[in-house]
């Protein structure tokens, strides 16, 4: 059986280009949205972009994550906590959770170029203390355009990724290097994630400073290192 | 008169690297140490590196910030704050202070890839805190790699600058743009420089992990925006 990968949020816009690039690359997506009609849309939308073989569905959140082995979240920040909560007892024994999420201070009303203090230390590690035992968390995508992925054109963007599980790592930058453009690198351990996620921080104010679509590249690694 | 550049800490590795490449583009430097000896020593090596028109010469800290207009501290995170009081009265007006430091929490027996909290957010907000009114304070040269500067192949690393200072972060970044290799981006506000002083401890962990000498790139910006 193929696994299948449930984009929970997959309604916005970093959700759906992620579901747009895999669907492409042959996986099997079903988009998740509070709203199951707004997710079939969603999804309807990824059919019509990608052509008769794309093996796409919309659904609820919580029925998504229930239907998949791999759970992706591109929530804001301010749903994250709810989210991961409402879905946990939906969640399979052995699915990674791939947390994409930036706690930006624009969760609270604040700039998009600032970000919030989080306890454990990153939203990734506050994901890993809500999931089941024998659920993986993963942080990766953080630093991927939105507007990029939504297109056409390969991504001029490393993903960095970090996870306390070297299994479900190397399962996610599988994922990640079926996007055009994407090197996955591991970054080591989940607590890592707090720097990556915190560089979409200072992207987007770049993207506000410079009017573009920055995303970042690791220079200076050994070829085996982008594997 | 052409402007002199202090490098304070000039005789470790990131100091030394910078230090070699300005007198190679044809600036003037003074090696800074807490030792004059060593830096005059630090400053021969140059010499000899670069050649005879080479203008770098090495004194004491103080000694060196006084003789300079731009002041470039290099020293570990844990004679940061001690440093900037000894020097604190030496600093010329109108002088730039350029601070590369990390927070490394290395500088407290921790690991070199995590990083300790600035009540003031950074480094070099915490330098801004302590420098004359007057003194500018612009953070760069974070996440260069001291080997690679030490030698003499170009960059493959962007500099972000921050700064609340534009005019002073211009000619930081003009400053950057003069090694070969490097792109200077305005990375607006001083306050900003707390995700590029992290995106070192991430370096240091990719470092480790994958044996290499990461630098990062940003990608998707226009080209008037690496000026």
């Amino acid at each position: 059986m193929p696994r299948t990968i449930a984009v929970l949020g997959g309604t916005g816009p970093e959700g759906f280009g992620l579901a747009l690039r895999w669907v492409r690359a042959g996986e099997t997506v079903i988009i998740g949205s509070r709203d199951a009609s707004r997710a079939r849309e969603t999804a309807a939308k990824i059919q019509t972009a990608v052509g008769s073989n794309a093996r796409v569905s919309g659904d609820e959140n919580r029925a998504a994550c229930a239907a998949a082995d791999i759970l992706v979240l591109t929530i804001p920040f301010e749903g994250h906590c709810a989210l991961l909560k409402q879905i946990k007892s939906a969640i399979r024994a052995g699915s990674i959770v791939i947390d994409t999420t930036v706690p930006l201070a624009a969760s609270v009303g604040g700039r998009a170029t600032r970000t919030l203090g989080i306890w454990e230390g990153s939203a990734a590690q506050q994901a890993a203390e809500i999931v089941p035992q024998g659920v993986s968390t993963v942080a990766a995508f953080h630093n991927t355009s939105a507007d990029i992925l939504n297109g056409d054109a390969p991504i001029d963007c490393d993903v960095v990724v970090c996870s306390d599980d070297a299994e479900a790592s190397k399962t996610v930058r599988a994922l990640a290097a079926k996007i055009p453009g994407v090197r996955a690198i591991d970054g080591g351990k989940l607590e890592n994630a707090r720097i990556v996620e915190q560089i979409t921080a200072l992207l987007i104010g770049l993207n506000i400073r410079h009017k573009g679509h920055a995303g970042i590249r690791i220079t200076g690694l050994p070829p085996q290192a982008y594997r």
